[in-house]
């Protein structure tokens, strides 16, 4: 029996301004909220008072060091829900945290009033001697600078000036320079803080990448003239990089590289038998050779794979490793450590299974026999990747492993690694999946795969947006060496592309498997991968075609925008808009000037024909506000210009622009607002 | 400038089964969840693991004392959402805790693989000793009781008897004998406790009640021959009680008793002038007779408030007081303590203003002046009343006063004094409503009152009832002293009983102001509260004539059906029906049988016509389940008997009954469901 130290919940006064519901705050607090170097994060919170007297609020940030970073008066409330809202961008990585202060707000209290009452000639004089000494209490406060002080005094003068008309004395303390002098230097009572929130701040990549998928062995593999099939090695894969990078992917992901176990070996197409030659699955891990911090002989050594690192990072890229915590029967821990498996009554070791469904040529790991050794073998491993260059991990299958192995392995390596990058690869329910991304994986794949109609990916981009973007930080993917839907199986070129388009756009993160610039879409009958899968054989692809094909290119088109864009760089900024048109799909991403890490708005607006087959056509209806547009003067209309990133053709659009979309043309608009 | 001090959000690590998003728990912890002796109040939790196995969890009640109270194994999980969901039910005042315990549920992984294995003739001999094995250890375990043993070691024997088939022996292992002898002592492994959370188990009284409101001096008040009134006194007052108990209320409320200031008191409907012998508003508090803790002259004397009280709970009924923290500029403490005031710029104590309006007879305390001297002087005003008997409070805008003034008070009362209620009068925002009942008002009066038409009322009684129903209690009612909505202004009688209906059976406190019985339905012109309204004059009644309107003997008929049936005494219990017409409201309040005091199920179905002109009519689409009705036998129709508490008439109701409903002659049904 474990147990966890229960949480204490210590009473805590509500504080004088009372402050709840702080967003975005994982468990109580018990789980950071995620955030990268430059990302503006949405600081929300209920901050309200008795009475009528005015309320503010202040979101502060606070450095790993537990120094103040900033302080951002935050907007609201919103009526009648009493929601006060800011952004907080942190500059640096680390563990920083957040709060929020609501505080009492006397000018604003006697700035309303003031109004109102002079206006209507009640207590006009008391009105303007109050100001007046309000604002002479403000003036006298250590810390102001020289013009504020100016500023304030002046109002003083102007507010008791009788030789002026109360009109005229309101307004003096009410000036803009004394609005300027109250924002840089607030009169605040009764500040009463939140609890202090955390916030890990990861490197951008944590965030926003493109990731290519490979099968090292695949990438140079050749077959001689009796047919039988030499492996790919990590320097014959090295020659394909300049390609991929030309392409605009700065992440490389390598399907685990480790010897391969010959007990039970799967062959082709998942065949339970195997024929001479065949390389057996790579995620079938461990053999005689060794076991997950091995490389397989075939493909080299850790000379030739520091080889393949250099040369990825010198191409802008680096090197993503795929750890599958499973061993085949020949795994050297198999021999070692018979204790880490699970021992049936017959006293063999247990199979992965399914019941009834058995998967003879795995070995699970048992996480409970003795956890202590399990983690400093897996720790110990994942070190030599890192030792060797390896900045991310694509983790398979994360939640068939203990939620408190992961949580205490990925604390480990964020203290000792704080680059390391870890991908959570859980297709499964939403609970798992987001408490993954709690216990400290980076990014996780999703469920875009199967979200195919307008509605789903609508609804999906909102979800990912939302309140799980603090926790969970997507990667979208067309399909992997595990998946190819039927929408993709049945949809040809035009379907590639959309869904490239779609991933490209639809999150910061984005990854394509090796080949997908070949629309290979051919599935094993019933089942939805592949047929002839890479997992099993050798695949040698014709590369030259993809030019052809058109596909490599939309790639490269589509990085080159990503790279160019910074709203396409973040997660939470999307809105999707109406369409008239079922299978047209419009979203949109925008920062605004002061959330961008160029200081310049950006805002790019997505339009896809979601259907691989008709050209589609229809109204789309955008809202204005979202794009950062001002609203026209009363009687005018709205005009912008837009420029397709996709074509370099500009268009003048109003808020319904009709779109019409031939997908074996031209399957989306990727338009930005031009004059930004 | 004060500050709170910030809840520490210490780091727990994750449990080895992960227990999150545990409810109903009130900002992370930080306050408690509500509930009175005698209440099943629903506990869920979000409980999952990595891979297949199977998880169960534990609702966990511990005692104020800190011992273990019940263990409920929860209901669950929904499919895919994990959440898993029990009742417990506290059953004595004080501050309780909950938790959450998930574990791993060793012989639900291997029922469930055992059944699909064997089946599929896939390691049967395997199986079955795998689980005589498990069986064999449970059998094992200290404090089993002998017949649980027995079962234990019978499917032992079973599932190794080879003389059997093996789904006999599998059978064995799955007997009915098994499963009682492991529901009551489980085998659990990785129990993981989520955090405890505060449990504030009131009274019965904190959540069920019908109140009643009184201005004591109109009963009993006359008129001489010279036209000059009389006031009423407590001893008059204390002759109305048979009356008011006789219709069923328990809880009898006086608006504020004390000495009314004469500077600045308004005269009749709300003028600025008085003439002579007008009383003056009750909430101009203090005068030189006395403050707070004072009774006006004319009501009496201490002696007459103790009889008063002594004879209301003679007659079952129990006392509350209003009090309105304000005070009339002759209010004692203006002399004693004018530092608890807002003083000008001009040396004068600031009235009460809604800018540009002022209330001249009003002066609020301010309580950031001295709040541990206005502390002390309130604290020990409320005690004198709680020495003469008073065991509830009204408070008058609470919302007007500080938050951290509330949540002191309020906890020193509810340790020395855990049987006072506290009412909260703030109709406000959200937020505020919410959190005077987080920090410890014991009922809140809400915005029923102004719920109208069908889907507003429907929507507001599953608010009510929902997540925010462990914070803030409600208590309903059709009108005050101070609110006469044109829907009462217009309606006539039948719009009274209505709503009386709707109060009564919306939740469990409903509340009634004095004269409702005569439909007191006149407007001060421009106003929504009534004519020559009893707050600034006198007020005799023609009680005889009540009994001719018939609206006393609803209220007490009410009132009866209520104490007869458990279910109308809960909150959380409610469903919303479907209802044809556009006018009909058709709500249900359901109690199984666990969770009845009574130990039997009670289902109470209300049916409303809302519209007090004229008769309609439709079809009520009955949620079968939620009446706790068990489906019908393909191609049977389902039947059952309901009983009309209000005209003890039985009807034969299907699934989806036909209502017509004359507001002039009966304006609702409240339908029993005759054979529990």
């Amino acid at each position: 029996m474990t147990a966890t130290t229960p949480l204490p919940t210590p009473h805590t006064p509500i504080g004088r301004i009372p402050v709840l519901a702080v967003q975005p705050v994982i468990e109580g607090g018990r789980g950071p909220t995620k955030a990268v170097v430059g990302e503006a994060v949405p600081i929300r919170a209920t901050v309200f008072r008795e009475g009528h007297d005015a309320v503010a609020a202040t979101a502060v940030l606070t450095r790993p060091d537990g120094t103040d970073h900033s302080w951002v008066r935050m907007s609201g409330p919103t009526p009648g829900l009493d929601i006060f809202e800011a952004h907080v961008t942190p500059d640096a990585e680390g563990t920083w945290t957040f709060r929020v202060e609501g505080w009492s707000d006397p000018y604003g209290t006697w700035s309303h009033d003031a109004e109102i009452k002079i206006r209507a000639g009640v207590d006009v004089d008391l009105m303007l001697e109050e100001g007046a000494r309000l604002l002479d209490a403000a003036a006298e406060r250590d810390g102001l600078d020289e013009s504020a002080v100016r500023a304030l005094q002046d109002a003083v003068w102007g507010l008791r000036n009788d030789s002026q008309t109360p009109a005229q004395r309101l307004a003096a303390g009410r000036s803009a320079a004394v609005q300027a002098a109250l924002a840089a230097a607030p009169l605040r009572e009764f500040v009463s803080p939140s609890a202090s929130y955390p916030l890990v701040v990861h490197r951008e990549r944590a965030l926003v990448g493109s990731w290519y998928e490979i099968f090292p062995r695949s990438e140079g593999a050749w077959q001689d003239e009796t047919g039988r099939w030499h492996s790919g090695t990590l320097r014959t894969a090295t020659e394909r990089l300049p390609q991929i990078a030309g392409m605009g992917f700065d992440v490389i992901y390598l399907t685990p590289i480790h010897p391969i176990g010959t007990t039970f070996r799967k062959g082709k197409n998942n065949t339970l038998t195997t024929v001479e030659g065949d390389p057996g699955s790579p995620y079938a891990i461990g053999a005689p050779e060794g076991g997950h911090d091995a490389i397989h002989p075939d493909l080299g050594t850790f000379d030739d794979f520091d080889f393949f690192v250099a040369r990825a990072r010198e191409l802008g890229m680096e090197v993503a490793l795929d750890i599958a915590l499973q061993c085949s029967p020949d795994h050297p821990w198999v021999q070692e450590h018979p204790e880490w498996f699970t021992i049936r009554a017959d006293g063999t070791i247990a199979y992965a299974e399914n019941p009834p469904k058995k998967y003879q040529d795995i070995y699970p790991l048992n996480f409970d026999k003795d956890p202590e050794g399990i983690y400093v073998a897996i720790r110990d491993m994942l070190e030599v990747w890192v030792e060797h260059g390896v900045t991310a991990f694509r983790v398979d299958n994360p939640h068939t492993k203990p939620l408190d192995f992961w949580e205490r392995i990925l604390t480990e390596f964020h203290e000792k690694h704080p680059e390391v990058v870890f991908l959570s690869e859980a297709f499964t329910r939403p609970a798992m999946m987001h408490t993954l991304g709690m216990v400290g994986f980076h990014q996780s794949y999703t469920y875009f795969t199967w979200r195919i109609n307008k509605h789903e990916l609508g609804a999906y981009f909102k979800e990912l947006a939302g309140d799980w973007a603090s926790v969970m930080r997507p990667s979208l993917w067309p399909t992997t060496h595990d998946i190819l839907t039927p929408y993709m199986q049945q949809g040809g070129t035009a379907a590639f592309a959309i869904r490239a388009v779609l991933a490209a756009t639809g999150a910061p993160t984005w990854g394509i498997y090796a080949g997908y610039e070949l629309v290979e879409n051919v599935p094993r009958p019933g089942a939805e991968e592949q047929v002839d899968n890479e997992k099993y054989e050798f695949k040698r692809r014709e590369w030259d075609r993809a030019e052809h094909i058109g596909i490599a290119r939309l790639l490269q088109m589509l990085n080159a925008i990503r790279k160019e864009h910074p709203a396409l760089q973040r997660l939470r900024n999307v809105t999707v808009h109406h369409t008239s048109d079922d299978a047209t799909l419009c979203f949109s991403r925008h920062l605004d000037a002061k959330h961008s890490p160029t200081g310049k708005a950006d805002t790019v607006v997505v339009v896809v024909n979601l259907d691989p087959y008709t050209t589609r056509e229809g109204v789309v209806y955008l809202d204005r506000a979202a794009l950062g547009l001002a609203a026209p003067e009363p009687g005018e209309y709205l005009q912008f210009t837009v420029r397709d990133e996709m074509t370099g053709e500009t268009h003048t659009w109003g808020e319904q622009p009709f779109v019409r979309l031939n997908p074996h043309v031209q399957c989306a608009h990727i338009m930005t607002i031009e004059g930004r």
